[in-house]
């Protein structure tokens, strides 16, 4: 106990050491260089993320919580008086490489999903996902209504961000309790599977109306079923090209003389598809996703038989670097001063009580008899980096000079994905274990 | 034989319909946002790097060569009409996971060497690689002050960039020879490592004179000496304070409960290295390269004992994912016109014979009796990363608003690294085989 007690006093002493660093070199500025600051940047906010992930898992709460607690509290030191690390939330480095490891993210939820289990998931999950969208979608849109009466597409961003299970949580903590080969946590992950989908679906289908919004024309039903069938068309057409295509494509990579073929080829389709998403509308993490379910593990045979790692293993260096760098970031741009404000934490709170009960709906759609519909309502509560994906999306697009989702609604959303994060693993540990 | 062609034939239509994307891309222009080019330029730079390295195997050459072809190729596509890959020369996003991708490459290389090795590898080697920087340093200077009389700093440059030989080029053609164990290989081998020491802290004298000159003050003998002294006092200190402090950040870093801390954990060394060198004047590079030198092996015990992957194991993808941009994008700047104007040729060509012959003086240094000193001298003719790397700061770095390593000399130097990239594979063949 000492030791550790002693580590993290050291390790916080390190982290001091590199702000003082950090504020040296912001103070003394003559390097005018772009690779400076984010070398810096990066070596602070890998360092953070891990001491945060590490003080999390010390009192049995995901990583990803603790990444964005340190990213809270170091974008907020400014408030303090500490202005050096303020440039990290507007670094275009720190920004890109976020944007990089969130794109891989989704490209790896993908890859860890397979086209066949999506259609053999059964019908209870794809009843669950519905109304497990249908519902906090239709609850977040009435909250964000109420709060902030009339701004329609920011009622869509929140009702959006409300959307999409956190598949990572709810299988950590169903592993924690030995529960992960049960009915209930099938359907639940099956669930959570269509719910990606169908939240990014939700989320094509919203920025395309606010893109069309920003292009001055009315938004009609038509136009609706338009961007939704556009949304599912390429989803749909991706998957089902890219299905028939990867395996070809793979191959072909395998004859090639060149050391590192299979990652590059999954980054080659993964970066092409997100980009090709980009290119019709849609968020590029809808095409990384894509791209990530139409490379199943049996078409990169040739490689593994020639002793390569698997295309997942190889990723992992990658998101190990990459990914921290987005939750951290996520966290350093929530300013805890919003709080004080009593119309923020009530409209926080609102939202939060509409995700869980949003979810609860989920527990009815369970058609088996026999299975426990609590347990599975509340393993669909944890939003994660999907809702957060959604709301910096949000965030970034504009509508007359304005954010569609602005400061007060980002803050109030990281705080939905905090709280749900919170108090998933104590409640499911409590409906399971009666 | 056919289904190679074949293959070669597919990925060219497909290297095709990419660039008809970009096109297409190009064209519509109208998403303004900075990930999207960033994405296609990803996706078309990873296909043609590995493409062209391919080829240069099939060919007997190393993948190196291969990647700054291809980057040649697409950078002069636009003398040839197609203007759509043009805006990958200068890509912010690029340009930042290419420097990314330099520093990474030399932690690699520090890892590959440890500090027990640098200081046994005899007084042969020592010999060898002093020889071998001081004669293309004087060769390259001689050569550079003929063709563009006056501007000293472009010379010290030009000279510096033919210091280096490339230890990865050198150690693959013995590798494919099966002479990696001989005494020859062990004296190339250890000179080549001195040599990037040696090449590092000519770069940090040459970088902080003319920094020194950009601030107006004029240049002593007090001034060099100076800057030569911080540039060793901070290598030797670095390597000195991380020797002894790297086991014990590693040690407390395993006690975190944090997946991926080892990969961390040497991130955080190697990018706060590389902004306290580019603190202190000198280059990333540097700093990076020292990171790698004081992580030895046998400091991550904990890790291994837990059955983590290496470290250099962890950095694999991350290269594979990173490095080649570098190299392509290095390609992607020769403007191969410039090789019509007979001056420009006549430097190139020079300078190769400088780099050529400069190299073989260190043949002389070989002090034990015995040993073939002609394969010495040929062994230490690449030219590879790390003069391009220098090139590429000194086109960065100007000086009354003008560059000091202007674009004829940019590409005069990346043809010297092609010239002896080319020339080593068959000439070291010849001379070991006698």
């Amino acid at each position: 106990m000492r030791s550790r007690v002693f580590s993290v006093l050291a390790i916080a002493a390190l982290a001091t050491a590199c702000a003082r660093i950090a504020a040296a070199g912001g103070v003394s500025g003559g390097h005018a260089d772009a690779v400076a600051p984010a070398l810096l940047g990066l070596a602070v906010l890998l360092l953070a993320a891990k001491v945060g992930g590490d003080l999390c898992d010390r009192i049995g709460q995901p990583a990803v919580l603790g990444e964005l607690l340190v990213g809270v509290v170091l974008g907020n030191l400014d408030s303090l008086g500490v202005h050096q690390l303020a440039y990290l939330k507007h670094d275009p480095a720190i920004a890109l490489l976020a944007e990089l490891g969130v794109i891989l993210l989704l490209f790896e939820v993908g890859l860890e999903s397979s086209v066949g289990e999506m259609l053999s998931v059964g019908p209870s999950a794809l009843v669950v996902a519905i109304l497990g969208v249908v519902a906090p979608m239709a609850l977040g849109f009435g909250v964000s209504e109420w709060f902030h009466p009339g701004s329609v597409y920011l009622h869509l961003f929140v009702g959006a961000t409300l959307c999409a299970t956190s598949v990572g949580i709810t299988a950590r903590v169903l592993q924690d309790l030995g529960r992960s080969q049960t009915p209930e946590a099938r359907v639940i992950l099956g669930a959570a599977v269509i719910d990606d989908v169908l939240g990014l679906i939700v989320l094509a289908t919203v920025t395309g109306l606010i893109a069309a919004a920003g292009g001055g024309s009315g938004v009609s039903a038509t136009m609706v079923g338009g961007i939704v069938g556009k949304a599912v068309a390429f989803v749909v057409g991706a998957v089902a090209i890219g299905y028939f295509l990867s395996p070809s494509v793979l191959r072909m990579a395998a004859r090639l003389r060149a050391r590192g073929m299979l990652l590059t080829t999954g980054l080659f389709i993964c970066f092409l598809l997100a980009y090709l998403a980009q290119q019709v509308g849609l968020a590029p993490i809808v095409g990384a996703f894509a791209a990530g379910l139409v490379i199943e593990d049996g078409h990169a045979e040739p490689f593994y038989a020639r002793g390569s790692d698997k295309l997942h293993e190889l990723l992992h260096p990658l998101l190990t670097f990459l990914v921290p760098i987005f939750f951290v970031r996520m966290g350093l741009l929530v300013d805890v001063r919003q709080f004080f404000d009593p119309a923020v934490i009530g409209f926080a709170v609102a939202l939060t009580a509409a995700a869980l009960i949003g979810k609860q709906v989920c527990g009815l759609g369970v058609l088996s008899p026999g299975l426990n519909r609590v347990a599975v309502g509340l393993g669909m509560i944890p939003r994660g980096e999907v809702g957060l994906i959604f709301a910096n999306i949000g965030a970034a697009m504009g509508l007359n000079g304005q954010p569609i989702v602005g400061p007060q609604e980002f803050s109030a959303v990281v705080f939905v994905v905090m709280a749900t994060t919170l108090m998933t693993p104590p409640l499911l540990r409590w409906s399971l274990a009666k």
